[in-house]
């Protein structure tokens, strides 16, 4: 299986916070943070716990470039 | 000067095509490849040559998780 | 494997129209067209070609509602 | 009136969840599940209720592909 | 009918250049230049030409802070 | 310092409602009502309070048309 969406960084989840509806994601990236807000749905559904190994995933129209 | 968009990766430029209206700007990050689907404008906007150090921006709506 | 975006549709791909850096790719649901614009690079790594059987994702923040 | 927004899909409201900020609608497409994240302002402007007959929109460019 | 979406900006359609895929419609609100890239099927489906009065609309999620 | 985003909008804020996760930040530009729906670690990171300029963001791509 293989996504179209370019960007997939290996990372481990270091903070969960829940709210109603979404849900902050703290990742780290070989030592830089990474931020995901997704549903709380999803948390739930991937069984997502601090700790675990993860793929950050963003789709190339969805990234800027600073200079 | 401070951005509200939460992930900001530092990275090389390696590669950058141009078509009519879209460009895409292939970074290196630590050995992980980053792609941004930009627009041409921004390329010549901010002058981007392959070479410069730039900084990804991704807000954190945009970014997913796989597990 | 899980993705956190919410949405995934099953369709068959129609047409597929490649630019430089950006391709149109042109899904049937159920008698109701999809439209993905991805970046040319993934429809090669996915060696996209009409009548493949794919899903469409799209993360929940990036849904809107028309009533 | 007509929006460039490319995927447009016929579904009944299911559920709504709302939180301080953001609410997650819950619709059916042809017995496939869609999760909208919107805003609240936007659930109490557009006065959605279950059972109401509305339209999924998606940018082109929001969306991706899996094969 | 009523969009989820919350940024609505009356606008004046001032450049559409096209390319395979994408185009670039730039517009000008009250003397700022907006810029939106959309396909071509868009353009050509909403029959968009120079003059034209839209509306430029994005979803909360998608808008940033500077400051 | 320069950003690929191609829509800059300078608006001033009028109202901010903090969730758990995701905050709203209302802002105007030239009587126009923009919301941007950002992280609550966004708010705080920026100090944003009412009556702050800032320059609201939106990357070309995330921007449609309405005709």
């Amino acid at each position: 299986m293989k996504i179209s969406g370019r960007n997939k960084l290996p990372a481990t989840v270091k903070e969960i916070i829940k709210g109603s509806v979404m849900a902050k994601v703290v990742m780290d990236y070989q030592g830089v943070e990474l931020v995901a807000a997704i549903t709380v749905d999803s948390v739930e559904d991937l069984k997502l716990v601090v700790g675990d190994n993860v793929t950050a995933l963003i789709k190339a129209t969805e990234m800027m470039v600073i200079k």
